[in-house]
Order: C-alpha cells, then sequence, then structure tokens
C-alpha cells in the first residue's frame, strides 16, 4: 500500500479507484501508484499540488451508473479539486511560479491541465488554501446553491446541515450578510459551539442530540423558509416536518445517502399541502454568476465577514481517511490534505 | 343509515363525517343526516344543488392535523364543490333560478353561501357538469399547475398520471394545444385506449402491467422533462427514474399516499444529480390566474379543443362509494353525483 520509493523527482505519486464502493468508501477501494509526468503538449500547463481539496461530491464519481458525470474509471485517478504551482507552462496566459487551483487536478502530486481547468490563485488576495475553500467550489456552491437556487429574503428563516462543513459554513455566514436567521445543524457540542461563536449563526442544533427533532422545532418556533441539505437522510426529514408554506429546499448533497444510511423520505404529502419547491442544483450551470461570485466573496472576505476553518491532514498517504473522514462527519471545516513539497 | 323519509320539502339531507379514515375511507365513516335549511341573512344565497362535483382533496380533510385547510369536524359536512340553481338569494347580484357552481357547496342537498364561494354558471355557454370539470376546479387545477408551475415548451416531453381521471384528462390536452408530447398513465386497457384515442394523448401507459417502468420507459425514450402527479406512491417512483435533466415534477396530488400505499420513495439523489424542481401547489395560490384560465378555457372548450368525460352516479346516497371508487381509480372521468330533483 506505502508508495515506493521515488526514482525520479518527476514521478507523479497518484491514488487511482482500485474498487467501485458499496456505501462508504473502504480504504482498500483505492489504490497508490506511480507514474511519470507525461510531457507537456501546446496550451497544456503542468501544476505541482500542495494541496488537495476533498469533497462528499467526489463520491459519486465512483460509483458506476448514469449521472452527472462520468463515472471515475476503475484505475483512474480520484477526482478532486487541487492548489499548488506552475512548474512549466505551455500557455500563454501562466508562467512558472504562479500560484493556481486546478478544477479536476486529482488525488495525485502532479497535474497537467488545459487553461480552461486552471484558476489563477493571487497570494496577494489569500492563501491557497483559501482558494479551495471561501473563494474556491465550496464558496461558489454555497453562493449560487443559497442566493440563486434558496432566493432568500431579509427576515426569512434559513436552515443549513454540515454547518461546520465547508459549504455548510459558508450558506450560514452569507444568510446572515442577507439578513436572515440563520440555524445550523451539526455534530457534536464543539461543531456546535463553533458554528454559534466562531461562525456567528444564530443557533445550532446537534443532530447526535436524541432529542434532535424537538430541539430543531425549538431553534425555529416560526418554521424553516429555506432548507439548504448537505446530508439527505434522517436529518433532512425532519427539517422537512418544519417547513413553512412556500419554503424552498436547496439539495447541495447527500452525504446521507451516498452511504446507504436508512431514511423514511420525507413526507410527500408536505410538499403538496405546503406548497414547498425542492430543488437540485450544480454548480456548472451557474458559471454566469462566477464573476458575481468572484465580487462580493472576495470583498466578504477582505473584510472578515466570512470565515472557513481548514481541516488540514498532511501527506497523499492520508488522502483517503480524510475523505472517509469527511463522508462521516469527523472533518471541522475545510477538508484539505497538504501534500509534502520536498521532492 | 338511509335517511328517514323526508318530513317536509325544505329539509336538507347531508352526509357528515362519521369518523376519521385510516388509510382509504370506508363507508362506515360517514353518516347521513337530515337537518332543516336555516334562514337566509343578508348576504347569504340559498342553492339547490343538482350535482356534486368529487375530488380527492376533500381526504385531506377528513384527517386531523395540520394542513392548508381546518379538517372536516367530526360531525361536520364533507368537504366538496356542487352546482345547482338559486332558491333563494339576499344578494343583489344573484337570483332565484341562476345556475351557480359553490365552492364548498359540500356532500348535501342544499346550501348557503356567501357570494365570495358561489360562482354564476352560464347554462348558454355549458351545461351544469362542465362547469364542475373543465371550466370548474378541475379545469383550473390542471391550468395553473401545467402552464404556471410546469411551465411548459414546445416540444417537452409531460407524462401525467390518473390521466382518464378529470385534472390528468385536462392537464395532456393542454399540453398537446401547447405542442407538447403527452403520455399518460392509466389503470387498465379500456382507460388507455380512451386516452389515447379520444384524448388524443400521444400514448398511454397501464400501470397496472407488471412491465409497467419498461413500458413508460419505452413510451419517453427520450425521458420526461414534465412529470405532472396526481397519485405518488410507486407510480411517481417509476416516472422519476426517467426525468431528464432540469426536469420539472409537479405535485397535485397523492391518492396512493392518502391511503398508505407503500412506496419506497423517489430516489432522492437524482434531484441533485438531474437538477430536478420538485413544486408543489394548491390553486388557491393562483387567484390571479383565474380570468386567464376562464378566456383559453372556454375557448378550448367552444372549440372542441378540450373535452372530459363525466363520470356520474345517481342519488346522494351513493356519494361516499363514488368517493372511495375516486380515491381506488374505479372513476372514469369527472365524478360526479346527481341528486334526485323531485323533492
Amino acid at each position: 500500500m506505502p508508495f515506493a520509493d521515488p526514482k525520479t523527482e518527476m514521478k507523479n505519486r497518484q491514488i487511482v479507484l482500485q474498487k467501485r464502493p458499496e456505501g462508504l468508501p473502504k480504504l482498500s477501494d483505492f489504490a497508490f501508484v506511480e507514474s511519470d509526468v507525461p510531457q507537456l503538449s501546446d496550451g497544456q500547463i503542468l501544476v505541482k499540488h500542495r494541496y488537495l481539496g476533498l469533497a462528499p461530491a467526489a463520491r459519486i464519481r465512483m460509483s458506476a451508473g448514469p449521472s452527472y458525470a462520468p463515472p471515475t474509471p476503475i484505475g483512474g485517478v480520484i477526482y478532486g479539486q487541487a492548489a499548488g504551482l506552475v512548474v512549466a507552462s505551455k500557455h500563454p496566459r501562466f508562467s512558472a511560479g504562479e500560484a493556481v487551483v486546478v478544477t479536476d487536478g486529482g488525488w495525485q502530486e502532479y497535474s497537467i491541465a488545459s487553461s480552461r481547468m486552471v484558476a489563477k490563485a493571487s497570494p496577494q488576495l489569500a492563501p491557497l488554501t483559501v482558494w479551495l475553500g471561501i473563494l474556491g467550489v465550496s464558496g461558489f456552491t454555497a453562493y449560487v446553491g443559497l442566493l440563486d437556487v434558496g432566493q432568500p429574503k431579509e427576515g426569512e428563516v434559513v436552515v443549513v446541515s454540515a454547518a461546520s462543513g465547508a459549504v455548510g459554513s459558508l450558506v450560514g455566514q452569507i444568510a446572515r450578510i442577507k439578513g436572515c436567521y440563520v440555524v445550523g445543524i451539526s455534530g457534536g457540542p464543539e461543531k456546535c459551539a463553533y458554528v454559534v461563536d466562531d461562525l456567528k449563526f444564530d443557533a445550532c442544533v446537534d443532530h447526535r442530540n436524541p432529542d434532535f427533532g424537538d430541539a430543531l422545532a425549538r431553534a425555529c418556533p416560526d418554521g424553516i423558509d429555506i432548507y439548504f441539505d448537505n446530508v439527505g437522510g434522517p436529518v433532512r426529514d425532519e427539517a422537512f416536518k418544519l417547513m413553512k408554506d412556500f419554503g424552498r429546499v436547496v439539495i447541495c448533497g447527500l452525504i446521507a445517502e451516498y452511504n446507504d444510511e436508512a431514511s423514511s423520505g420525507p413526507s410527500w404529502a408536505s410538499l403538496l399541502t405546503k406548497r414547498l419547491t425542492v430543488r437540485g442544483f450544480l454548480t456548472r450551470d451557474y458559471v454566469h454568476r462566477k464573476q458575481d461570485f468572484e465580487t462580493d466573496t472576495s470583498h466578504w472576505y477582505a473584510n472578515g465577514q466570512v470565515r472557513l476553518r481548514d481541516d488540514i491532514s498532511h501527506g497523499l498517504e492520508q488522502t483517503p481517511s480524510a475523505f472517509i473522514n469527511l463522508l462521516t462527519g469527523k472533518n471541522f471545516g475545510k477538508a484539505i490534505v497538504e501534500l509534502d513539497q520536498s521532492t
């Protein structure tokens, strides 16, 4: 399982899909391989990864079957964002030494990408990890999911699950900026305290509490206008019970269902009687909002209005276990793997 | 259970809620009572019912618990539309002899209503039963549900369940007028033949067919843009599997769930990966569309572009069993009870 000693400096250590996971992935679903870094073609950029950004969405691609993205093939590098420095470029807009984020850098040390998949990550504006979180895909997911799909109005009650996770943290803070009353759902007293004390949510409810449904109802005595769902499963079903008429449920993630957690499903009748709207979204459909996102979020970040804790693991070898921790709610903030830069 | 002989002509025979049904209502959940017709107050109208229009939504009010409408109290008259003639009026806009529809006439021979609940039903434009169906609440439900909630575009694939029922018949015909490809779902070969031959849907699939899911997939080889759901349950779950990206699911009725039919629920993950929108609606929120509905639908009706079969039972005593038939899919068209006019 551990890597062989690198033979040359330009070996690329990678984590590939060994076996399609059933339910929650196991370490044995992944394999470590080493390959040569290929030659650059015209228009391509070679990036040495310093950080991998982990996101639950990678789980979807580990399964076969039709979805919005082709599945990772067996033996293929696992999907994921990466941030690092350009080491060689055959593209006029990028030069060696520049900090960038690669949309599908993957779980590996180096990636070769077209310019379409690479974005500059100015260190003057923010450290590299922030380009994976607040100013990266987590931030963009929170931004369009809350504002475009959820359409919050001032004074509305917004509830977000996985509130101490990357997307959840940002959804709640943006909702507060928009004048909403914000209640987080998180696992355990430490995370709940962080969500209220550091992220400044109005309240946070611990879903591990056996009294969870009642506690959520007490935190939202007038019901919920927007439920931003990162988890699915039984937590979603409880939130559904509290939806107000004309409420909106934003389906962003389904961690519980990726892992086959049992759930009886939300009350379908309430969709009708409360005239709810339930909508799933993917950021790929909101490219037209990228400029607004960058303008607003970099402003909020510079002002200290949004923050996001980094949850950093060290070394490529730790990536599968960090990912499994993310799917089981053991992460606390943006799950990031920092790669050894010595080779 | 049968009525006592009427003592005077102004006795009002009524059907009241004896017991809250569990699942599918039973005949013993209803009771027959007789009361005096009360005196009219200023502004009120007394209507003698000729037809009762049955709709599954009455089932919701038979249950206790919070919903969009207060539950029918035990001993209260069952909710429902009625059409008939004004027999006395203390309202300047209505006079004896006029044909009207009473929104909540209820399962009884007479109702007393305010003008807000009474609409004129010109016999020059259409027979009384049409004012309960195409030009009544069934038509309005189909119109706003399809056009405002579903938002069909020319060339899209629209699938509607309970296609030989009142709302389903009209949804499909309006979708055809709007240039959609329309597939009905109905129970049994006779209804399916009617949906295709008489209502001119492009296809109809029998949900009683053990091969139903595959048959629906064959009828919609490119998938479904709009699924207009009148039933919920396993039929809905199969339709969900065929939704196209950005598809819309309109939740109009949940007959299967009113009756506690088992269903594993639709795939929640597909909401996300296909970016679906699922929305429940009630006609009460679309009052601003009433004028458009009347203009369009009376035009389509006059041109013969929409039709709706009347499924008529005779005599107030038949109302509970006709209603149970409606909930079990035994009706065929708009379920109407014609009342004896001799007393």
